[in-house]
């Protein structure tokens, strides 16, 4: 979908042709290179290491001649006494991106070239960004209508698994999903890769200063597994589940170098999101400074400027810091109710994306345990709010090896009626669902004067008595009418149209010829009224 | 209630004697001043004014040898040549305070005395302030359960009607009333007094320059009066209901200069809060960023740091902002449900007020026709969610001039209802009402492991299947059972004690001997589980 992601550039050289003045004729010694805009195109530098490689400060100066972008590099290990260092640039306009190396060690430094950046292919439709303050977009303005998942240790799994884990993705109308950089300790199905040199056989046995390029060249490659179907990948960077390797009590330095370390290696893919956390106020050893500091540096190192978020248990970080590019909530509750969930927009005047409700599933923790309905009705009250929502899966089995912790298969109910939700979403309206008279119990999301979403839940009525909001409209519009079926996955088109003039009060609207819009006395039903364009 | 308020020290000295180096010599003359702790001293100074006397800068500083505070001075109005500044101070503590005058009138300059403050009188508890994150109390600690009402306008009636409004607040439950400052165009019995001089017959005639002492003095003894009986005064210091004076848009340093007057002459009253804006976000005229900048000068001016909040209409403001040391909210759908009211709560961190939730009343406006027992409704849901909530009465006739703009007299049915209210709510824990096991759908809100009220609306179950958090419970716990009607205003103590064990699941907890309290299959009923203490 996605076209060739990666347009690797390789340099090898040796001291000897630094010495000699080769940096700079590099770039003229091959035909330029290209890549698509928003592609990702790889300079490769390799030498000879002195002292630990992963302290080498590197980075190279991109240019068009209008936008300079300073994106830095990382050591990707060591052959034959050979180090190999990485520079990864993900153009945001196309032309010729000029290019040179800053480095404290010569080998790496003043290196020059260039790279074409051309239209994007097919499936490329750029990063996804904020647009009209509570929505998403592609960079080249496809809208991004988030329906997102949480497999957080799904990178963890063994190959097949993980094969299995994005043949489910590319299955479902998942378009995001939530995952851990580090192993979640409690998943029995993990294996040994690490992202550190281990030091010894304890599970803490760690050298903190240096990072096992294979863990991180797996996760590149599961990152670009995603972007080539169009899945963003939410990276979390820390999280509390750590009962064993200490990930989560790193000092502040092993932090800051694990964020840059990480920034440097992914930011390049244009389906990155940066989660700074799961569950932040879990995190025993981190205050919300700690994840405001590190916040920042994710910001300051990431040329390429991916959204940022961070999550929360029981307590709210401030979604409000400047860094923070949309709020990412943890609560159940909230998505029960538009009303309930609609709260949340205004306070942050950002994006709200409930990437945790609760999951599907039959474990014993509460948390664990919605019906396939629940999980649905999520996504429905959500989205007549404006706001975006996440699922997951929770099935118990004996190796607690469910979807949540490791990926795998889909066993619920819910994903086939979230591709329905999905289609509904997306022939809504540009780039978002507003929720409209907020407020007043209204519970219809849409686009006032254009299109309205009425939604029940699990209210049953046998009909309903139209009222919208007078918002946008001035009286004699004519809309379509559906009536959906949300669990059942149909939608039924009413003959004829509805003609708005202002009803009983000045407050909601109606045809005062088809006051009524009759339903099945079933649950979970919602009415579509579309404005008929002559 | 308050015993006696003020402490005037009356310091008249022509020019001559401040020649004659008589400052100073000023507090020997006289037995020492003394005044209550959180009462209010004022040093009066007179002299003859040159140029425009509200351009005079005046304070004093006064110091008990710990705590210092410079204390701003104000222009109270002219007789016979002489003018008459004013200097008010609360003092924070017990002891001798010691000030001295600073002026660019040399006349003012360089005075100095002495206060003692003394212990406070029967029913001074001080002034409100925040604690425990997420309520209120008096300065003794004293807890403040805010329990509020608002009149506009009720400071801008004819007398008669003043001394109605002051009875009706003397015999309702209400401790705290929202109050504007300038008129509101649109009460029609409103009288003449302005806070500016006039300039000529057109509504907008201002001399921005002058203010009018005697509105401000009616102001002063409006509240004072709320002092004396108790009751908090929310002061609004702009709001948008103004077509006719312009007051709404005045220049920014005309802003800036009526902020610090009515700071000067207000602050040192201890029931005084700050209230920004009432409806912020209607201000045509300014923006979020001018608030903010208005809310600063507040707490630049105020040594006495009152309470400062600012109220909203559709857009929230950022209540994280520092100078904000509670949320004041306008949302009715938020305290329709606990479940919503308590999600405000972990956002700002700070007291959660709802100071408008619609009214009590029947005219045209959906934001002034609840019935009584939706009025009522708000302030248990709100209760158990560990929020606040505020009430007013809009109750149609043909001047307009019901409660909510001019005071006067109630005519609702929520009023005794909410007498009933306070009574359980100052039962209750202290400081306050925390929401117990948030998120989960509970609505219980009281003191984990002490207290417990269970709130069901307009449910009318015949029985509630008990099913208390186990947060701070072991086992064993005792605790009698009240069943509380809170409609008809009865509480109904059952016999015997509930002795509470974990339940079917570990996350909730009951006595298996009691598993359901019957109820009465009415709506509005509570139930309160209270530990019972050996």
């Amino acid at each position: 979908m996605a076209g060739k992601l990666t347009r690797r550039e390789v340099i090898a050289v040796g001291a000897g042709a630094v010495a000699a003045g080769l940096a700079g004729s590099v770039a003229a010694r091959d035909a330029v290179a290209t890549v698509e805009r928003w592609g990702l195109h790889e300079v490769e530098l390799t030498g000879e290491p002195t002292g630990n490689p992963f302290d080498v400060n590197l980075s190279a100066v991109f240019t068009d001649g209008r936008t300079t972008l300073e994106v830095p590099g990382f050591f990707d290990g060591a052959n034959d006494g050979q180090g190999t260092w990485r520079i990864r640039f993900s153009p945001p306009g196309t032309g010729a991106w000029r290019w040179t190396s800053r480095s404290d060690l010569p080998v790496l430094n003043g290196r020059s070239g260039v790279v074409e950046a051309v239209a994007p292919g097919a499936g490329n439709h750029g990063p996804v960004g904020v647009v009209e303050t509570f929505h998403f977009a592609h960079a080249d303005g496809t809208p991004f209508r988030q329906l997102g998942t949480t497999s957080y240790g799904w990178t963890h799994q063994p190959e097949a698994r993980r094969r299995e884990t994005l043949e489910t993705l590319k299955a479902s109308p998942f378009n995001k999903i939530r995952m851990l950089v580090f192993p979640n300790a409690s998943v029995k199905t993990n294996d040994d890769l690490a992202p550190f040199v281990r030091t010894g056989p304890g599970d803490k046995d760690w050298d903190f200063t240096r990072f096992n390029p294979a863990f991180f060249q797996r996760l590149d490659a599961c990152v670009a597994a995603l972007c080539e179907m169009g899945v963003e990948a939410d990276v979390i960077l820390f999280h509390p589940y750590d009962g064993r390797f200490g990930f989560d009590e790193m000092p502040a330095d092993v932090d800051a170098r694990y964020v840059r370390y990480v920034v440097a290696r992914l930011s390049p893919y244009r389906n990155v999101w940066w989660s700074l956390a799961n569950e932040f106020d879990v995190v025993k050893a981190k205050t919300a400074d700690d994840f405001d500091r590190l916040g920042r540096l994710v910001q300051a190192r990431d040329p390429h400027d991916r959204l940022r978020s961070i999550h929360n248990w029981r307590a709210l970080f401030d979604n409000g810091r400047p860094w923070v590019t949309h709020a990412s909530l943890q609560n159940g509750s909230a998505v029960i109710d538009d009303a309930r969930a609609v709260l949340y927009r205004d306070v942050w005047k950002k994006p709200v994306v409930f990437d945790e409700v609760r999951y599907e599933g039959d474990i014993a923790e509460r948390w664990g345990n919605l019906t396939g309905l629940e999980m649905v009705r999520a996504f429905w009250e959500g989205l007549v709010a404006g706001t975006y929502v996440g699922h997951s899966e929770t099935f118990d089995n004996p190796d607690d090896d469910y979807w949540l912790g490791a990926g795998g298969s889909l066993r619920g109910q819910s994903a086939p009626r979230l591709a329905f939700f999905k289609a509904v979403m997306e022939a809504g309206p540009t780039p978002g669902f507003e929720p409209i008279d907020k407020w007043w119990e209204r519970h219809v999301g849409g686009k006032a004067g254009q299109v309205y979403l009425r939604y029940f839940g699990e209210a049953a009525p046998d009909g309903w008595t139209v009222d919208i909001p007078r918002d946008g409209l001035t009286g004699g519009e004519r809309f379509t009418v559906d009536v959906i079926d949300t669990w059942n996955m149909t939608v039924e088109r009413l003959p004829g149209v509805m003609t708005l003039s202002q009803g009983a009060t000045k407050y909601t609207w109606h045809d005062p010829e088809r006051p009524v819009v009759a339903l099945p006395s079933r649950p979970w039903m919602a009415v579509r009224l579309a404005r008929e364009h002559a």
